[in-house]
């Protein structure tokens, strides 16, 4: 099929699991894998997330990129020296060609390195968090939720596949379409689909049963993004998130629950997205806008019932060192 | 002084006057001049409305470039055979030079052009009004308003002044400015001249006075294109003019009243901006957003009292041939 302009994601990734069994010669153990992530990316996002909800952070160590990074993609440049303190490594590549000396594709957030050899294990952002749930179980806190209940599973995985396609990736589809028929496509099927995610989440309080499920992280990690970035930057403007009600008080309250907002620097995601996508954004300059203290303004959705944690509780406050900078 | 990434606006343009007297050889008479403008630019859609609230569409008749243009500036190409019907040009371009051969500064809309010689006259768009206003008295409908009151002058010219600098030059200073350091200097003094104008227009209808006068026509053609175009690709996102309660409604009054909505073309603003300016937005890619129909919505500022053409009436609908899109 010739080049219609259409953006085409790479979805070929280090496919390693780490399990409880150590089936992949990758065995769960506590203090062994550091996961590496940064704040400004979508994908990674998922991974901080499930990682403080189930309270893995003592088990599996955490590695900032900054929100920058060039050809050769990411870098440790937020650390003392410009490396990771755990690692001492001061590109990401350099865990990806310690593994693959030739390693071909993107270096991509979020990836799990082993410790002791230096070597990237896996890239795979959609099987990480699932194996932080099911294979991680001897190391969540407890009151951990279950957020990919196996009941479920088939509805989350049913409700994600059309996320991913129209709104995780349907906005990069609109940003980076060199035509303007693919853009149009790429923001029809989006809209279309916030407004049948729209109607879903009118009468229930999350994606998929009644309480968190992988299904609400993965739509969250994009529409916490969305007036910030994709509004502007990715043209994906038929009204910004705080124009859609249903909508945004589902994402104001996932933010204000623990595990959600306090994995999230707007700074650098704006920077991340501005400065990066020269083809967009000749000039690299930062929107100084939006303004963002709506996200902590009341949602009212506890009316709508629900039971954010299940049979389980809200995790404590995020470790020191891996703050974020506070809205107030 | 050195270059810091400031957009400076080349304010010389061709000063010469269409007077009732005549004294610079442009005496005002029915039929011999030519209005250009863009549906697209701000400057020239304050002569467009100007003239439909004085009623002047059968005095001087109007061409309309499209909303695209090349190094070479503004075209003929909505005219069958891409010249415009009256002048018999394709560029605005060789009106400037059948006057000044060498012409060196900025081809611009609006520009008014005298029939016979296919000379451009003036192209200063401060001064086009003003004297729309004041010399072309003999040719205005009956109920014409007084959009320049002598009383008020002053008070008119020191509004304007800082809205010219702050809003109307303020969005370009922004969405041009080349550094970081540049633009955040000229988003805050926009944002805080914006909420200068919420103050001052929480309270009273109309800018200056009871009526509505040339302030409200300078601030208006740029409060119509600051959702469409200026918040995202100038970068201006605090927010939207739609989410600051008292500009709002104050745009939708004088959106729906006659002489403004219908000289606003939202596809030909949208176009403009997004193809012209390739060093803002590299692939031309034009959002389809944002929904417009809010612009339609009542406003409620007629509890403000206020006479909107004092002692005049509205004008009537716009003659066949310069009617735009509704957005119905």
């Amino acid at each position: 099929m010739p080049d219609q302009g259409e953006f085409k994601r790479d979805t070929n990734y280090i496919s390693d699991r780490i399990t409880a069994d150590g089936r992949d010669g990758w065995p769960v153990e506590a203090g062994r894998y550091r996961l590496v992530i940064a704040r400004a990316c979508p994908w990674a996002n998922r991974a901080s997330i499930v990682r403080r909800l189930l309270g893995l952070e003592e088990a599996i160590s955490m590695g900032l990129c900054g929100p920058t990074h060039d050809e050769r993609s990411w870098t440790f440049d937020l650390d003392p020296g410009g490396r990771d303190p755990v690692l001492g490594i001061e590109r990401l590549q350099e865990a990806f060609f310690a593994r693959y000396p030739d390693y071909p594709r993107g270096i991509t957030v979020p990836s799990i390195v082993d410790v002791p050899s230096g070597q990237v294990v896996t890239n795979d952002f959609k099987q990480i968090t699932v194996d932080f749930s099911l294979e991680w179980g001897a190391y969540h806190r407890d009151g951990a939720p279950e957020l990919y209940p196996e009941r479920l599973r088939d509805e989350i995985e049913d409700v994600a596949e059309k996320v991913f396609r129209d709104v995780n990736n349907g906005v990069y589809k609109a940003g980076f379409a060199t035509s303007q028929e693919a853009y149009e496509e790429a923001y029809g099927a989006l809209f279309s689909r916030l407004d049948w995610l729209s109607d879903r989440l009118a009468g229930q309080r999350y994606l998929v049963g009644d309480t968190i499920t992988e299904a609400d992280i993965r739509l969250f990690t994009t529409l916490v993004r969305f007036d910030a970035v994709y509004h502007g930057h990715f043209k994906c403007n038929r009204q910004k998130l705080s124009e859609m009600p249903v909508l945004w008080a589902y994402a104001r309250d996932l933010f204000q629950t623990p595990g959600f907002g306090d994995t999230i620097d707007f700074g650098q995601i704006k920077e991340h997205y501005y400065v990066v996508h020269r083809n967009v954004n000749p000039t690299g300059i930062v929107p100084v806008g939006p303004e963002l203290s709506g996200w902590l303004t009341p949602h009212g959705r506890e009316e709508l019932g629900g039971r954010p944690f299940g049979d389980g509780t809200p995790p404590g406050p995020p470790p020191e060192g891996e703050r974020v900078p506070s809205l107030g």
